[in-house]
């Protein structure tokens, strides 16, 4: 959506809680001061504020719009403050706890429940996540359910190759009694389906990290926004790409016509307990190249970007991996399992 | 310093605490996991580290190597577990206590003192902050001093053109007993000194953010730098710095052969009340577009970037300002003071 209506909700729902001074508002939006006095102004003429100085105060009711709920520290305890934040974890947990087990054939591993969580929460302290028409692309994760859960989006949908997910996603759904998310079964070979494209105001994903397919899942999804003031979030991790592979994929996101406004070292962490890929160790290549034993403490963990569409945004060419394999495996895939039909092969 | 001797001594100073298996040490450094097995050979080959399967353990004491101190987290309550981290704020408090106060001449404003041990934290935490050779350009922050109160760097330069700010550092350095900090009167207008290009690990630099400020600064910056796996570490705002004029600097640094590798939002707060700028704010441009009080909360926060070197640094050419108030304004520039030769003029 555009940023100047993202502003404007980042500030209604401070003032659904209570009336606050400029200074305190600007403390819980993005903008620049200028598009914050915007924002304001455009709250002003649309009578949907007063301002009594020093005070902002909503002129009516907006039934619409929820109030504030602080997640709290994303870094290291959220969620044991607000109670919006906290039964919302207790029901995603309860939700996901029969949820599919990942499969070498993807390249899959899911985050912490509380991970899953602490990204939503973080899409919402954006404003990205009220009123707003979501893609996911892969979602073992289920972020679609996190999402579902805070009754928040206008739209979620989910495009994703697992079916066993595609179907946990759907069932679960209905408990929770959200309408508006779609799942489609999706390959990321194929371009995305017209209907699709250029229709929503943020993306989530979890792309594999090899040099082609990182950018096959991300212009995939870039093809997915509507414009400026649309946005991109995606995990991305050191452990499996290189400086070298970051600043490539940087510039591709800037000629692509974002601005990257967030870099969260580490924000997720891949649980082995859970995941229970022991299994998957055998075929890594870091198990190769040194004598180790299993690990006894979670070591996979990804960043968190967020990027924004200043421009366009421009869809680059790009050249799509000519097999699995090169979609799967480059020379910096050491912790990536091998699938089932490529391990009978060699 | 190279990314392989960063990663190295973030492994050693965790070794030091304790001997810790491949997937622990994993936790505690930056690299992708084929530099990481790279440094660990290294330490083997070197002899100063044995692989106990699965332990690796120190093969002997390595005095020059301070075992790690965990800082908490800075997103929240820092500093309040680890003794290392708890004197020194207390001890960066009472050494700072009666700093220069802000002029509007220089476009002023300094961080809270716990923020910038928060940057001096964060810095560490990257294995950028031992051994380090380190520049900085403009210190009214005084993160010199901060530095130097670790004991870590190998050495700290300042370069400022406040004859005020460098003589407090000149003199508060001298109780601290840190030998290895030097401060030099500089004008950001000049080229750098010569004996001061090509020989740094990292620096620090809070640049003015006109568009012509802002490249002017970091070039500077870029200039001292010795090369691959040097970072940059600067303050930025979303406050007087638009999406637009984010997104041109981020071209640049990539263009400059850099990686952006962090973007911690609102990172550090800029308190009222201890820069006592009260007087500024009637030359503000935001207070000239909007009727407005004066805040009565910490409103002016900034983000904290890293960038590192992976080529380069290529040295681009940039156009500098023409005069001062091309330095300190531009359209985008809401909320920096009109300094007092300025306001004669006009």
């Amino acid at each position: 959506m555009k940023n100047l209506e993202r502003i404007k909700k980042q500030i209604l729902r401070i003032l659904v809680k209570k009336p606050s001074t400029f200074w305190e508002l600007i403390n819980f939006q993005d903008a620049h001061l200028s598009l914050f006095l915007e924002a304001l102004k455009d709250l002003l003429d649309e009578g949907k504020i007063i301002y009594d100085k020093p005070l902002f105060k909503l002129k009516k009711n907006l039934p619409d719009i929820k109030k504030f709920s602080d997640p709290g520290c994303l870094f290291c305890k959220p969620f044991d403050n607000d109670p919006f934040w906290r039964i919302l974890l207790e029901d995603f947990k309860a939700l996901t706890q029969d949820r599919p087990l990942p499969t070498s054939d993807y390249d899959q591993g899911f985050i912490r429940p509380e991970d899953t969580l602490k990204r939503t929460a973080f899409i919402y302290l954006r404003g990205d996540l009220e009123d707003a028409e979501v893609f996911i692309l892969g979602d073992d994760d289920l972020i679609s359910l996190a999402m579902a859960l805070t009754g928040l989006p206008k739209r979620v949908v989910v495009v994703e190759i697992d079916e066993r997910i595609n179907t946990f996603i759907k069932e679960t759904v209905k408990k929770i009694g959200f309408k508006n998310l779609e799942v489609y079964n999706y390959n990321v070979i194929e371009s995305l389906p017209e209907d699709l494209k250029g229709s929503f105001d943020i993306f989530v994903t979890d792309p594999v990290e090899t040099k082609k397919g990182l950018k096959l899942f991300v212009a995939r999804c870039i093809s997915s926004l509507k414009g400026p003031g649309s946005a991109g979030y995606m995990g991305f991790t050191h452990r499996e790409a290189s400086l070298e592979k970051w600043r490539e994929f940087q510039s591709f996101l800037l000629d692509s016509g974002f601005v990257i406004t967030d870099i969260l070292r580490d924000f997720t962490t891949y649980p082995e307990e859970e995941n229970a890929w022991e299994d998957f160790y055998r075929t890594y290549r870091i198990m190769k190249e040194f004598d180790l034993d299993l690990p006894e403490v979670d070591w996979y963990k990804s960043c968190f970007i967020r990027f924004e569409v200043v421009e366009g945004p421009h869809l680059l060419e790009i050249t799509p991996p000519k097999d699995l394999e090169e979609l799967y495996f480059d020379e910096e895939a050491w912790a990536t399992p091998l699938p089932s039909y490529l391990e009978k092969e060699s």
